[in-house]
């Protein structure tokens, strides 16, 4: 059974990308035979900065060997490093009806939020990329796709536009099923909201300790002083957070004393931010390591490219084949 | 110089397609570095048979050869032998508003006709053909594109494309300038309309004789008796016709005996074959030389990919790395 997952090069990850689908990923080399690529072509539908696409290109080939994705137990490549997807894609788009491609939600999204449809603000790629996902997917005979919620609809024209390839070509390509990903942890970000990157209130695996401190004791609370009881204390985001990276009994231990009154909530930061640090403590270790040898980790990815190149390579003299190419 | 033409494969070449495209492509080789390509790609927005696809596409390559391209004297290519040119229309795609893509009046056109909108009818190769297109002209750092006057908005396109990219990404690619052919030589079909393969009046270049010899003897003619003087001759249509494959002299000959009377128009179609026939002899003998070795033909298309795919790399790899990659 063969996985694939894509991962956006969008800048430095935080505590609620790794919850939300870094763990996910990793923990899912385990059920099969993991294609696992940094989506690079992908990224330059909303990001023009060459030099930023590169760092944060390398970034998630550090963050996530970082965080236990072992490159011998999966195939990690750059996409970019395996261009021939391009080529599926154009297959894929003359049999991809354009009704399909108006009718998905991120494209009508953005369309609607422009003044008096103004598409000259919409580039081309971010219409056409459920095609390059589609062949993304395609191109390893990809059995199973983990997906959140919203790309569940991508999914489903992925398979459309194959079943519509191999309606028209002979059967070409494997139709792979979805894996929704249920989001059991949602994490708080430090205003309370959903951790994300588009709030601004992340914290950063990563990041520079003191500005990570920082972070962490600017952490919203309410004005109940110290030696007030609070019973609603599982509800701090301190605490759900302390709940993430902390021993299950030491977070229960905080939360307990915040609920007896007597506590303030500076100290519960302080505890936070001394378990958040401890826990990311190894993978900041593997990450130095790895960032200290870049060449290691691009031989690491070219290996990825090379291994993912031949199972492409055979899917795609499949469909050149099939279409008299 | 660099002077770029695609060919797009799209079934038995005819006298119109000889003096419209094929001779003024074949003459223009004397003006510079020219790089012609078989547009296969760009034959799927249209073409759903894989046979006919591979058939009209070694057809292309044959009737090209044997009307005197010299594949030595120019890059001659299949356009999937060298499938980064995918890759570069990935990128383009990026950077190419909608706006510019729906404004097109090919795509324009085409959604016009569709009852009450149905985009499902339409693939989205079709709309996304002029980026394909840029990507054709750009990846080898054209110069000059004869285009007919059809052809004209999508080469601006194509300079806007790239004109785009060099100013988010830093002067990456050469602009290039339109050569608009003017058609000198509107070829009649038999019915009196332009030759076009739509209209099914059409002749054949490499037609097997029998049938080509019927369509000749079938061109359209008006009632009069062989007796009376014609001093419309000029506008018959086997003598506009005899005009192009005749010596000039010849031609006329037959012109003014029909102006002056006593010539049946029988006898013009019979005399019109006969240099329909031998105009095309030596291009015939070529073809089926060609055609009876096939692997030499191969290997000729082969070779040109590699010479292709040569300068390709070239400009890819400055787009790449411009835009972080």
């Amino acid at each position: 059974m063969r996985i694939l997952t894509g991962i956006q090069p969008s800048g430095a990850l935080h505590l609620g990308n790794y919850f939300g689908a870094m763990k996910p990923a990793i923990e899912l080399l385990q059920q099969g035979e993991a294609f696992y690529f940094i989506a690079d072509y992908h990224s330059m539908t909303s990001l023009t900065d060459a030099a930023l696409r590169r760092q944060y290109t390398l970034d998630v080939a550090l963050d996530f060997m970082a965080c236990g994705l072992d490159p011998k137990r999966c195939i990690f490549w750059r996409q970019s490093d395996v261009p021939r997807v391009t080529e599926l894609a154009w297959l894929l788009s003359t049999v991809t009806p354009m009704g399909l491609l108006e009718r998905a939600h991120s494209y009508k999204d953005k369309k609607e939020k422009l003044a008096s449809g103004d598409l000259d603000k919409v580039n081309h790629g971010l219409f056409a990329y459920p095609v390059l996902m589609a062949a993304d997917i395609l191109l390893f005979d990809s059995n199973i796709v983990p997906v959140g919620r919203d790309q569940k609809q991508h999914l489903e024209m992925t398979r459309d536009i194959a079943a519509k390839f191999n309606q028209l070509y002979g059967e070409v390509f494997v139709i792979p099923e979805p894996r929704i990903r249920d989001e059991v942890a949602v994490v708080p970000g430090v205003d309370g909201q959903k951790m994300s990157k588009s709030y601004g209130n992340t914290l950063e695996l990563f990041g520079e300790e003191k500005a990570l401190r920082k972070k962490v004791m600017g952490i919203k609370t309410d004005s109940r002083l110290p030696a007030e009881p609070k019973p609603d204390a599982d509800h701090n985001i301190a605490i759900q957070l302390l709940k993430l990276v902390a021993p299950p009994d030491v977070a229960l231990d905080w939360e307990n004393r915040l609920k007896a009154g007597g506590l303030g909530y500076g100290d519960v930061k302080k505890a936070l931010f001394e378990h958040y640090w401890d826990f990311l403590a190894p993978a900041r270790a593997r990450r130095a390591e790895l960032a200290s040898n870049l060449d290691h980790v691009e031989s690491i990815l070219r290996d990825g490219a090379q291994r993912a190149q031949a199972v492409a390579d055979g899917v795609l003299s499949r469909a050149r084949k099939a279409c008299g190419l």
